[in-house]
């Protein structure tokens, strides 16, 4: 192969910084002088700041998308700095590298990841500092993957890899727990309860949450009236709930964290 | 050609979101592994959300600048899911695929353009989302006909596609009644009235707003003192109203939508 | 060389506008029909609306990370259509062009670049407009110089490149007063005060800002606790302040421009 992997940026840097921007140049500046054919793109730097979870659930919703053979620097890094350990998964042909802190949570759930831990300063920038290893190790070390260097040499394996608590849902009596990992521009919420579960409830769910009782579970906002709340499956396969044409983050006061209950309680 | 024509992406996912990541994977892993030489650029997704207007004055402010090869995948679709159809335009030798919602009114109204529904389920990714049609339509049809598929074997012909009604200013007694189709990052207020209408006026326009009045017309931003509104012919050809070194949204509370007079009337 | 350099964009329009969506597709577009393997990224569009300190930061910060070739178009303009020079700017391999208002600063204090006044109206777009020259001369002529046209090709030799105050802090009887130069998407504050000074001081320096005192310049947010307020050198090798776990910006109500002081008065 004449080209390398294509090398995907996801952070909580804001899509507006120029962390971002310094993490492309550093990926295409790799391998000396010029490009020489690497190529990077974002995935997201949208991110709420410092939120594991939300980076973890983007990481996940974006993963059957991308390129056979892409390598992914996720960096979501509250803990930067401290002895906190860097990682290489890989899953597929696929690789990504970020701090041990749970961003990779999603993969490791599906089975059969492979984990590295990164010791190689050798392909880190030289002088690293002490709060952008976005730029110093996770940009380079992602390009020398994507230029071919396996992963499996990067360091040693690992097995004990950080999982993030709340990535499922948990059960209750008459249903289950779920929790709000992601809102999205248009203020609608996405839940980590699954395709699966609410299809297993036939049409008996009912979403609870901040007091507002959601009956059904329909397919599109155009099934509802305008400014009426809906729960729905997205396109990440888990249960959201959103305001046709309106935001429900606004309407309901939720965030990322915040519990929904769906349930078989009160339901017809 | 051994590249591909580039694609770009137009949404109002918002610059942060993930979303326009999967687009970007999506089009770059069509085709069957790897890349293969696509392209994927972005023009905007800072598209007011859900406001069909905004994103038919960006497609059309952006189309004579795009590469005269350029697909763009066009996605301001708050009707995802239900029966609307999915087009793709060909004008000279660049194509859009967008939501059949007015998106394209500005280039329909250039003539010449040609219109296809979009029925090529193959050409789609399995499985399609009730709410995600930019990732699971639009970026794999753009990507397809960036790789080669000519826009008219998507579907049937099509002479009805819907336009927005509020595209041009209507006509007054003394002048035009525009409106507010964009208001960019500075607070800039950009109307659909045109320059050609406003240099027909000679010097004797005035631009009467939320009961201001800006009697004359400029050339930029630096004809008028520090912290003055100002009336101007903006970077797409049409009257923009701002303040200088200020936000013009904010001091008159103008948004998307709103009306803009120009008249003679009590012009000198 | 097959490839062309990479151009990288820097402006002041918002990661959501389409304004660089347009100069990205200007770029590609240039030479005629087709990209012709032109590569196009964003360093970033976030700078602070008008704010050239903060662009001159961002470039400066960025600079040695740039891939050795790069040519970057930097558009922090508020007066565009004025009589203010445009420039190309040369040091080592890579090229800037951007308005003569000071955003090249931190090159020019670097030493060894070389200045020539832009006057290529054949390498402009037809018909520049008075308020978007970031499409009409410096997206054009960037790509032109990416694709091999000298920068000393441009125009005259220019001397007295326009430079901003405050760039370097001043110096007071018991240490420096420095200012903000960056608010980054995190709320943590980047001062003008180099890690030299700092580090001369040893464990002298306080920082004193808007009635705090910050007693210690620590390594990275993990060194204090969760909630408190830090000194450290970020990785621009600036005197930076944040709040671990929050917002810095916030918590001080401090924006671009404001003063800080670093003092070894009553330090221990």
């Amino acid at each position: 192969m004449l080209e390398s992997r294509p090398v995907f940026l996801l952070t909580d840097f804001g899509a507006g910084s120029h962390y971002p921007g310094i993490m492309r140049a550093v990926v295409l500046g790799t391998g000396g002088g010029g490009d020489g054919g690497l190529r990077v793109e974002d995935l997201s730097h949208g991110v709420r700041a410092g939120d594991v979870l939300d980076g973890a659930f983007v990481l996940d919703a974006a993963w059957d998308y991308l390129p056979p053979d892409a390598v992914v620097a996720a960096v979501v890094d509250p803990g930067v700095g401290s002895p906190r350990r860097a990682l290489a998964l890989t899953l597929g042909a696929r690789n990504v590298v970020a701090p041990d802190n749970g961003l990779v949570t999603g993969l490791l759930a599906r089975g059969g990841a492979r984990i590295h831990e990164i010791r190689r300063p050798d392909l880190e920038l030289p002088g690293r500092s002490h709060t952008f290893h976005g730029r110093d190790v996770f940009a380079p070390v992602a390009a020398h993957v994507a230029r071919g260097v396996p992963a499996d040499t990067l360091g040693p394996s690992v097995t004990d890899a950080f999982r993030l608590a709340g990535w499922d849902p948990e059960d209750s009596k008459d249903g289950i727990t779920g929790r709000v990992i992601h809102v999205d521009t248009f203020g609608n919420i996405v839940t980590n309860v699954r395709r699966a579960y609410v299809e297993r409830l036939g049409g008996h769910g009912v979403i609870e949450v901040r007091g507002a009782r959601i009956a059904k579970v329909v397919r599109t906002y155009a099934d509802v009236p305008h400014g009426a709340l809906l729960g729905y499956i997205g396109s990440s396969d888990r249960l959201e709930i959103a305001v046709r044409d309106g935001r429900a983050d606004v309407r309901l006061g939720l965030a990322c964290g915040d519990s929904v209950v769906f349930t078989t309680r009160g339901a017809s």
